[in-house]
């Protein structure tokens, strides 16, 4: 046999040109969490990667506010944490009840779905908020094992509160799952001393850092429910039972080979976390604050609306404008991206269409 | 509420020592790639990211010499695209054959099992060699959807032979899958005039980058397959349908959102597959093979016993060392990697204990 299918556009150099990078997704990196991702690689196994692994457990525990032993990164962005959150804590035919006011608690809701969950989900228009007493209703009526709310909705910019609602699950015997990837570190959290029973967050948001890894935790309550399934987990990947083992939580003398983690990624996950550790958390906070009210004035004194009108349910980390009437959003954001290099986007999932613009800003 | 949990180590720089990888393991990064991985990043969804994924897809098919449209990098290591092809091929019930002769049989036997598949080994010892008869046999008895081999078996040192599976493959309606993880740019690999339905490998062994991305393809018989399904996968991350979208591959104007793929980790993919280009597929096995029969011969003036008795069989991108009587392999590795900052490693699952120490050599 021979070679026969070539490539030609390979032989060109990697074009990457600078981006204002304003919307949803990832932020922009700072130079000294680039050159972490940039330092030579060791063994995923090696005793130096164990530290690295340990100091990024503290460094999310700090970001989490949390003493939970089960806290790991994932291997992956947010969606791999999604997963890895239901694939453990669920069985099959278990109940799961999911609050959906935008696109998140939609993709969780799937994958329960998937993986044969019993769902039952809970809906509101984008950027709708959940009272404690329609919760509770809920917890009351479909007793899932499991209830899933977005604490930074990016899709519609809304920061729903959490207060309570640990509670009320802990009360109906319910795991209290909450999904902080658009918030943490710009609004704050108590994973502790707010009840949360599992909680993630992704690499590639305030923490700024690249894409690719996502922090998780799991406390005593989770653990109790996963470790004592009657059935394995769908994913060998996601299997809290390995990475439990990976990152040196089990208790176990030995930390087996399960698969291969992102070493790049994991040195720059631990600086980016660093950089927080550095700043303090609640520096973090303000600074967030600070910036999105600024940001908010001058859109508001430009005559735009801002869609949450609530200040305090905004998110600090994406501002959503509504769209003026007669605009194309499409165009308006093609031509910022043109002329201005500045990435700002459209809404996601439900909000498409609704909301024209956002902002990350961060510092 | 307030911050009550503090991190002290965090406040520590990054440590970061050399090491030469040559177990078979993650691999040296030579600087070209580091350097790519480290650029500012860009949106996920924009353009010139799109642009680069483009490129990936043809550098993938040059290395896998295929034309396969269906030709995607995985936001995750080999086991996200061991699971990737099992969960979109297979269907609940449906039954798969495993060529066990090492872990990454057992691994995805163990994947496959978790899915609800039905599941049919065929076992060696480590370094086994299946012969093409045993495979059509096993192939007749089980009609399997989907047969499973791995080539480079990295725990034994063996490269696998391929020709003319995939014909039994096709006169049993069985797609064929095959691990080229620790093989693929080192030994030779056909897919298209193999006749192999579905082929992948990681990032990290000899494409030399980092660790988190997993190329992987599909040919028509395989996507026949898995876009004719009853029921949707089991993960919605792996969805091939929603992974097909984001890498432009099924043929709709738009890309939707759907997970935010490791964009460092892309580019330095990228850069990976371009030296690859640039170098060519012939030259990078004769260059490996080169290397490695220089190692094998020094090993053997040395007195020591090669694993794979057989050259032809041998992994040129991984050497097993039989481990001498008397000795302590454990101590040995740790004595090397203490004072010669070196990594070569012990075996893994069955062949734990039986083999010594490894060498991957790279240019």
């Amino acid at each position: 046999m021979s070679v026969q299918v070539t490539v030609i556009c390979m032989l060109r150099p990697l074009e990457v040109p600078f981006r204002y990078l304003f919307g949803p997704g990832p932020s922009n990196v700072p130079p000294r969490v680039l050159a972490a991702g940039g330092r030579g690689i060791i063994g995923h196994l090696h005793p130096e990667m164990y530290e690295i692994m340990n100091d990024i457990k503290k460094g999310i525990q700090y970001a989490f506010q949390t003493q939970n032993n089960m806290t790991i990164a994932m291997s992956g962005s947010g969606h791999a944490a999604m997963e890895c959150a239901v694939f453990n804590t669920v069985e099959l035919g278990e109940s799961v009840l999911v609050a959906v006011n935008g696109i998140w608690g939609e993709r969780v809701a799937e994958i329960a779905e998937r993986m044969g969950a019993n769902v039952h989900i809970m809906v509101k228009a984008p950027g709708g908020v959940f009272s404690n007493g329609e919760i509770e209703k809920a917890l009351a009526k479909h007793k899932p094992v499991l209830f899933f709310l977005t604490h930074g909705e990016s899709s519609a910019g809304l920061a729903h509160p959490v207060d309570g609602i640990g509670d009320l699950c802990r009360k109906h015997n319910t795991l209290f799952l909450v999904d902080t990837v658009a918030s943490l570190g710009a609004s704050p959290i108590f994973m502790d001393q707010q009840n949360i029973d599992i909680l993630y967050t992704g690499s590639q948001k305030a923490l700024n850092a690249p894409p690719g890894t996502a922090p998780i935790s799991f406390n005593e309550r989770a653990c109790q429910k996963m470790f004592n399934r009657k059935t394995k987990p769908v994913s060998y990947l996601f299997d809290m039972a390995h990475l439990s083992n990976y990152w040196g939580n089990d208790g176990q003398p030995a930390r087996l080979y399960h698969h291969t983690g992102p070493v790049s990624g994991f040195f720059s996950l631990r600086e980016s976390l660093a950089i927080l550790a550095e700043k303090g958390l609640e520096e973090s906070w303000r600074h967030h604050k600070e910036v999105a009210g600024y940001l908010w004035k001058g859109l508001e004194d430009m005559g735009l609306k801002l869609f949450i009108q609530n200040k305090d349910l905004r998110l600090p980390s994406v501002t959503t404008i509504a769209i003026p009437e007669g605009y194309n959003w499409r165009e308006m954001l093609q031509y910022i991206m043109k002329h201005h290099n500045m990435e700002m986007t459209g809404g996601l999932g439900p909000s498409t269409g609704m909301v024209s613009v956002r902002g990350m800003l961060k510092f």
